[in-house]
């Protein structure tokens, strides 16, 4: 069914290997990105070479930067003494957005997973005990995930940090707001109860 | 809450620009561009350039085509006498997939609509008029959708071709397979009565 010319049919290639779009959504994007004026195809393309390479990794705290240290490590208004530990640069605009935090991040790189052969020394966790030493430190949070990783890596953290004299705290587990009791699974509800806490 | 670098904004904005891809999604699909082995951003940067650069229009049936006439005009062994009508080039993938189909094709690059000043002289049928003098052509499918435009661009068509002594057809409407008429809304199953067949 080659319809379509060798240019085009690579790029609906390339296209569709981006997570969440298969054949028809690639056809689909090529479409528009071809009839797109001004150049859409080139603009596209640009800034993909550009990003690529401009974009490299904080050397404190391992989210992505341009050249040297990331904004919130060059950040001088944030508060140092508080790190929050999270699993990949995507975690850091969420909690961001919340307002509820203002210290320092510590990207670790991936989540704790012997099955797919990751183990501590796989992520940042050593670079993360360095900050430690030479930071003044007072609390880490630890922010990954809810899922089995993210729940194993907190916890292997959490006997790793402990011993240092750290406050050591992980994010809430619990009913998401505007959530309904109906329909809210019971390992989330078990987890709110015995979170709850006092009015 | 600009925690991300320039180079990614940008990549970010230009993924957004694409249809059905919100910012979130954008942002999804940026890292992933980026964490991609063997250099992903740039390949897909130069598949986009590539085509962008050689992709033009067939010059006797707007299909898309890289150079001089597209692949399906190119084909000897389709036949010459039945033109398919579609709306645009995305169209004629999913009528070759059917194979049911062996002519050739007339791509009108839109369809009728006055609201948004799309006239008779913004389509390509003056030059499907001038294939219909040139070509030996018996028949002539009008393949546009079922959607007001496409209804009214096919009436419009039928007028205009069928004093040229013509066969012009229209794609038939009514149930699609595996469809269960208890789903099937009601025009659906009018225009199903409609264009019954003897069994």
């Amino acid at each position: 069914m080659n319809c379509f010319p060798e240019s085009l049919e690579k790029l609906i290639a390339e296209l569709s290997k981006l997570p969440g779009v298969g054949p028809k959504t690639a056809q689909r994007l090529a479409f528009h990105i071809l009839e797109q004026k001004n150049n859409g195809a080139e603009r596209l393309a640009s800034a993909l070479v550009t990003a690529a390479e401009k974009l490299d990794e904080c050397p404190v705290c391992f989210h992505i930067a341009e050249e040297g240290h990331c904004a919130l490590c060059d950040d001088d208004s944030r508060d140092n003494s508080v790190i929050c530990v999270v699993e990949s640069p995507r975690d850091v605009l969420p909690i961001e957005r919340s307002g509820s935090f203002h210290g320092r991040y510590h990207i670790l790189g991936g989540l704790l997973s012997p099955m797919d052969g990751i183990g501590p020394t796989e992520l940042h966790i050593r670079e993360l005990l360095k900050r430690l030493e030479n930071e003044e430190v007072k609390e880490v949070i630890l922010a990954t995930g809810s899922n089995v990783e993210g729940e194993a890596t907190a916890a292997y953290l959490a006997d790793l940090l402990k011993p240092l004299g750290l406050v050591v705290t992980r994010i809430a587990q619990g009913m998401p707001v505007g959530g309904d009791l109906e329909y809210i699974d019971e390992i989330t509800l078990a987890k709110a109860l015995a979170g709850r806490r006092e009015f």
